[in-house]
């Protein structure tokens, strides 16, 4: 197996990979294509660790195939461009997030939305065009086609702006096409978290109202003081979740354990929309009832398009919006997975890939 | 109870009341209010019979104030006006629809969403704004404020155009809200009732491209011959139900029994939005991934503001929508109710109140 993942491709490659259920990360010597007319290939500077990484990792979805390397929040710098490629150049800083490939054609792609094509290729994990399984940025470059390449602006740091290209589109969007992007906007964050705290940095720079939820009341200083949060909830607290009935244009959801939907429906306004970022295992229970009583919506949303991903960090760049992060190096690796596990992170992990691995 | 009923107001009245949980409706003689500065008072001419009116009847949602006199579905002509109504003289053709009265002061009544007012007074088996108990249109007249009084089309029929009040408008808003208006759209309609003919019929004049689930393949005629839907799915038939996966950019689920939701949800495209308009008695099992893979929506909607209601009227009146009706004399009224329990009507009834109610 590694013998072939080292010759499947002309050039050699370097990184972190889960073999097993564990999802301990070892290294593994791989390859990566040529570049291509249209690739862009990069040396990995920083890549972000999603809690998605450490799920599939695991195999918790069962659909990993071993061995991986994880890693879609990556920034780097150019090393090499094809010959058609038009929008990079070499020492250009450049990002990659959750896509590197899509059918270009079907009317999702048309509209850029690649996130919804049927025939999209994640970072890690998946077959690629080529046939061969795709790796992620826990690894020493990455050689991408420049439609799924964003142009890193100028002044967005390197290290705490990578996990925008995940945390950042994810909560970004939904506040957009849920039209939750107006001044003056009140609107929920559930759980404070990785996706969470991005959340609610896009939502203030946006000019909204904020109010957290969260289980944990050890965040409430975190949120009103760290994040600029309006207002805070103790979500076990029946009492303020009775008050805050009736008062939110839209919630963006960012749990993904197992937790009640009916509060949160009783918390939005008429017309309000409550938008699922996180896939908790239990199918949710819905009354009908709670829906109709006020035209209100349940959603879901899946990141976004690469041509909404740059405009994302274009104005993440001018708001000074960029991730609370804790950087480490990458053979610090297995002890952040278990940290994270146990949500003890505020609240991102960034791996310090181009200090600290070594290719030989 | 039937004494004060007659004499808590000073104009004789004469209706058609459910008194205990048969549902079983006999003649009841009350009373209803002077005309007031800003009321108009009319004879009822046809009501229609609202599924809703049978499950209230029955006091099947445990709600249910006895006597009650049904009915939401009100057409008829004017015979008095108050000295400050504007928008009505004695003679014209009026409706009324599911709601009398509303708080005409927050947010929701200053934006013509008087049906999601929390103070909002249903048509009947409520307290109105004076504390006695509202009552419908199965009954002689009726006394309104006129801001909850419709003009009626001048070629929009009586008898079948009653139904529009409450099926027309419930089936018309989500229409519109929710974007699905738009020539070329492409909208299921789930269950071929009251409400299914006359969102198929509203979603043909805006031009959508129809497709009727139904359960009931004998309905398939009905759709396609009757109705001009332009596809019929059987949806019992795995098959049928995996050949529409992708294909709905909007769902009209007008069911209110327990019926599953998953397969709507894979027949919607991406951003596609399923709108629950019934109430089956059991929570909905939604799994939020299949939300979030294609940002996809499950919302309900509630009837329509006075507005709103008013603009479909008329937009039913030019595209010549009426519901398909069996009119009936009112001595048949428990007769009909038991048909409708069985859903043997196509499918509405509507009672002839004008013509054959006694008021001695």
């Amino acid at each position: 197996m590694s013998t072939s993942l080292e010759s499947e491709h002309p050039i050699k490659a370097y990184g972190y990979a889960a073999r097993d259920t564990s999802g301990e990360l070892s290294p593994l010597t791989f390859s990566r294509r040529a570049t291509g007319e249209k690739d862009v290939r990069f040396k990995v500077l920083y890549c972000g660790i999603c809690h998605s990484d450490l799920v599939f990792a695991k195999n918790e979805w069962g659909i990993t195939n071993y061995p991986v390397i994880p890693g879609h929040e990556i920034v780097g710098v150019v090393t090499e461009v094809g010959s058609k490629v038009e929008k990079f150049k070499v020492g250009d800083k450049v990002g990659v997030g959750c896509l590197v490939g899509s059918c270009k054609s079907c009317q999702n792609c048309a509209t850029d939305y690649e996130q919804y094509c049927p025939k999209q290729v994640f970072t890690y994990g998946v077959p690629d065009v080529d046939g061969t399984q795709t790796h992620g940025g826990y690894s020493d470059h990455m050689v991408t086609d420049e439609h799924f390449v964003l142009r890193w602006p100028e002044n967005l740091p390197l290290d705490s702006g990578a996990p925008l290209l995940c945390a950042g589109i994810t909560t970004y969007s939904p506040l957009k096409y849920f039209g939750l992007d107006k001044p003056g906007t009140k609107v929920g964050v559930v759980g404070l978290g990785g996706l969470g705290h991005i959340a609610v940095k896009m939502a203030k720079a946006f000019g909204a109202e904020v109010t957290v939820f969260s289980t944990s009341l050890a965040k409430k200083q975190e949120a009103i003081e760290g994040l600029k949060a309006d207002h805070f909830i103790n979500s076990k607290d029946p009492e303020q979740m009775q008050a805050a009935m009736g008062t939110l244009e839209g919630i963006i959801d960012t749990v993904s354990g197992d937790h009640p939907i009916a509060p949160l429906l009783n918390a939005l306004t008429p017309h309000g929309k409550l938008v699922l970022l996180g896939i908790p295992a239990k199918p949710l229970e819905i009354a009908a009832f709670s829906l109709i009583m006020g035209r209100k919506t349940i959603a879901g949303s899946n990141i976004g398009g690469l041509k909404e991903t740059q405009e994302m960090l274009d104005f993440a760049a001018k708001h000074g919006i960029t991730s609370d992060i804790e950087v480490i190096p990458i053979d610090y690796l297995n002890t952040a997975m278990e940290r994270l596990a146990k949500a003890d992170v505020r609240y991102r992990f960034v791996i310090d890939v181009g200090n600290s691995i070594k290719t030989e």
